[in-house]
């Protein structure tokens, strides 16, 4: 103990002060994600006040531990002013203070629209990656669902027509991010309550917080419709993040979309609409946010390996190219193992993807010109696939001899009723 | 995955919302520490930048889990404003924002003065326990150590005189901390570079960061001596916390003090005087910070057991009773397995003390009224002994299965070289 305290951290400490990168090799830093929320949005039950938060991003924590091979802390916030209004800066803020500690920040459940902000912001601002999942984790997985739907349905991402209803954070970033990996904003168009997001709409205009959404509204939608039903006519891909179903979204709409259809109907716990339905109304392909139907879109196949990737490469961000990458990197590993219009995406139980995953978004990074250090695509791969074999091994070395236990029957009994409840 | 993911987290979200106090329970909150430094004053080594105490912090939160059973996260905050000022106000701001994650707080290595105002401010303004181990934690060992070396020379802690030498945070922390234990401070006398806290010291009256110096100022040294060697004159005790030595504390000063003296010189590396010296010169007592010398005063036997002690009954505070409580603990426990006059304290390797200090810390938060829940001693100490041996038997299961490296012998033999040349 003594010489191993005293001394040796003393030469860390110097060490690190004099080039702070080293600190991605003397400190766990290189390998440690702080998974960060005010708390305001969790999941489907909004404010939840900043301790309600911890549950989800503990669990979210595990997860990044047990698939991606990444140790990860919950840090859930207090965003309020001394209004008692949440106030993005404070986050903004928070983050900045201790970026250091971490190699990078994992944003969840904050409120629109301050989520634009505090990721916009710190994106610009911290020399590690800040990845915002609900928002650029959920535009990656469905990005790889399509994907595989258009080969599927033998369409092209840059010919198609899509129709998406909600224009939250989630859907915002998905009709950018498909942008990005070629679709045509032209072809393209985004629904809120209030109607198209389209050049006339000042009220979108009128407030900057949701210059994001104003983005969208000058480059999508050329022709003005309104109406999302009016929309849908000829619409090759229908993605709504809108209200729980299940009669969100009507039959007769998917009725009138182009021959192979693809729908992503993806709110929580319900969908728009159910997928029985929408394959009885015609849809080709139907994915969803639910784990019991097919094609779940699910997020935990995304963010492990993302940021696993970033991280093996001491990325300074996670770019757009590098997210679009991790989708193509999903979409190809399911295409490899076979897919078909009820299985377009891999599944949490596939742990061969993230591996691959992290290796391709590694690669992607140092293209990208954002890696702190370059590796080969066998090199990224082997330490991914090893650091995540570490992590299933030792929780497994865990739980065989009793560490951790297994969930309680009646507490899983108590957690099913009351999903059941909150169905009815 | 499905069931426990969704529905069982939102259970647990909306439940802490409802009732905060909840997520003790049903988060880890209830069991996890925040290591929080700004790593402006890294052990020896001064400002470190924020990630370069990253390793201290890390080693920190290692001996947490190991001693006493409790999680920890290592946070190196940036603290600087906006003209590159160290700024006690952001780390303040930190703390508060992220308080509703941890079960309690351990600050660390944050330079004088503002780490007065951090602690104090958070004490006062946190609802869970903040702790600052180079002051608190210092003062707590330290005074475990005294009452042994008092009972040794079977003198009592209101009759001895006690001079101090150096006034930093853990120096001026150790006088509050005995007088609070019974000392009287008409017989303590502190001394600084600029000689000795008395109302004559303008200068830190002038300065209101340092109104913890004051306080002692007014309440210590009523003969105003200006000199340390003349206030060693007849002195029972010497505590020193100032420059390394050895030549520090002179031979002759501890010659004038009376009887059976007790001299803490705990500089680090070296002692401002070495033991032999000490004893040479008639010390009957000597301790060190050094772990290679008897008698060493280590923050390590502390902080474990009084952190998990609070956090066993959810205390609000670690107030200066729970400081005393945990120093008679060990004091207690040492005197028990028999002390003498090299040998006046529990060493690290003596794992039964942690879970007792533990429990006789969360009965004196109890008799304090800043215990969200209530036990009886054996409940407390069992819980404690529990966790900490899950604690180690976990680490000896993964290093037995290789999940942890040992330290490479390069790596050892380098720290051991630079240890020597530094001393050199």
């Amino acid at each position: 103990f003594n010489v191993w305290y005293t001394p040796g951290v003393s030469k860390i400490s110097t060490t690190i002060r004099d080039d702070n990168d080293t600190s991605f090799d003397l400190s766990n830093r290189g390998n440690l994600v702080a998974v960060v929320s005010d708390s305001t949005r969790v999941l489907g039950d909004g404010d939840c006040t900043p301790p309600g938060g911890l549950g989800v991003m503990e669990g979210k924590a595990f997860l990044m531990k047990y698939l991606g091979g990444v140790d990860a802390v919950a840090l859930c916030v207090d965003s309020k002013d001394e209004n008692g209004k949440n106030d993005p800066q404070k986050i903004i803020d928070f983050v900045k203070m201790c970026q250091h500690s971490f190699g990078a920040i994992n944003l969840e459940d904050i409120s629109q629209p301050n989520c634009y902000k505090v990721l916009d912001v710190l994106r610009e601002e911290c020399d590690i990656p800040v990845w915002h999942d609900d928002a650029q984790g959920t535009a990656c997985v469905t990005l790889a669902g399509l994907l595989n739907a258009l080969k599927l349905a033998d369409k092209k991402i840059g010919d198609v027509r899509i129709v998406h209803l909600g224009a939250g954070a989630s859907n915002t970033t998905i009709a950018r991010l498909i942008i990005a990996a070629g679709g045509d904003p032209k072809k393209i168009a985004l629904f809120d309550s209030k109607g198209g997001l389209t050049t006339d709409r000042e009220d979108i205009k009128a407030d900057k917080r949701f210059y994001r959404k104003w983005e969208l509204c000058e480059s999508t939608n050329p022709d003005k419709i309104t109406e999302f039903s009016e929309a849908c006519k000829n619409a090759d891909v229908m993605i709504t993040l809108s209200k729980p179903g299940p009669d969100t979204v009507k039959p007769e709409w998917i009725k009138t979309m182009a021959d192979k259809s693809i729908v992503f109907n993806c709110a929580n716990p319900i969908p728009e609409i159910y997928p029985y339905a929408a394959k009885e109304a015609g849809a080709f392909i139907v994915a969803t946010g639910r784990g019991d139907f097919p094609n779940q879109v699910n997020n935990s196949i995304g963010f492990p390996g993302i940021l696993k990737g970033a991280l093996l490469v001491r990325a300074r961000k996670v770019t757009d190219n590098m997210a679009i990458a991790a989708a193509h990197s999903l979409a190809d590993y399911a295409e490899k193992r076979g897919i078909n219009p009820e299985n377009i995406v891999p599944k949490m139980d596939e742990p061969g993807v993230f591996a691959v995953e992290a290796a391709d978004v590694a690669m992607q990074a140092i293209k990208d010109g954002v890696a702190r250090i370059e590796m080969t695509w066998d090199e990224a791969f082997q330490k991914a696939k090893a650091d995540i074999d570490y992590s299933r091994g030792m929780t497994k070395l865990i739980m065989d001899n009793d560490f951790i236990d297994t969930p309680p029957d009646d507490m899983l009994q108590e957690a099913i009723e009351w999903a059941i409840n909150k169905v009815k």
